[in-house]
């Protein structure tokens, strides 16, 4: 993994929170949407590349992430998706879904509706989540 | 799984090729990208709510069909997804990207680009899938 660097446009576009066993976890910096990303520390570029010991550790992974949105989020639907057509870094887009969002039912991505999270916001975001994860996560400024 | 039955709505969008141990696999009816998807055979609506054990066996078969999709459609990318925000069964989405396609790089969900397989495409595309996974897969008419 020495090679590894967090893309570009996802350092532009999300707010690093921090990073568990496998991935580094973001926040995408729109408040309208519970809109999580997971960037597996890899240079392989799709999950069927990855060893099948990785993608189960990487499958864990989403499971924590999820529940943690599911949860403190309250939402009644997970999005789940590694797209990768213009950020070619391997990420998995982990997105609560409620009815009334800005997006429902579509999708969220390709929405030009966004809004920037205030700091305090995501410092709340980041400590619910190292309440949840524990020493699974680790939190990164 | 007593209870399972392929929601309305999956049947009537998309052609089902066979089965796998865990799922049925379906193709969407449209041509103009090869696009599958994957029905695990519960009730559940959420991958989470799996036993761990049936993550890794859906797991299992969407690396199968991905391999697939990615080898005999020579695609660029493969954009895998849950989302059921519309179609509540668990059911996950398996899609080869080109440059070239109908819609990148946008997504493929909510495209009005449409046009039906024939018959015979959707054979060939059935016996090719069985010849790839032989006894992983059983064809279905």
């Amino acid at each position: 993994m020495d090679s590894f660097e967090l893309d570009a446009r996802l350092a532009r576009d999300c707010l690093v929170l921090g990073e568990m066993d496998m991935s580094l976890v973001l926040l995408m910096n729109n408040s309208l949407l519970p809109w999580f990303i997971l960037v597996p520390k890899t240079t392989e570029t799709e999950m069927i590349d990855l060893p099948r010991s990785e993608q189960v550790r990487v499958l864990e992974e989403i499971n924590l992430l999820s529940a943690f949105v599911k949860n403190h989020f309250a939402v009644s639907k997970l999005n789940i998706a590694t797209i990768g057509n213009i950020v070619k870094q391997l990420h998995i887009h982990i997105v609560g879904r409620t009815p009334n969002d800005c997006c429902w039912p579509n999708v969220v991505w390709g929405t030009t509706q966004r809004e920037n999270y205030s700091p305090e916001r995501v410092e709340e975001i980041r400590l619910a989540l190292k309440r949840c994860l524990a020493d699974k996560f680790t939190c990164k400024k």
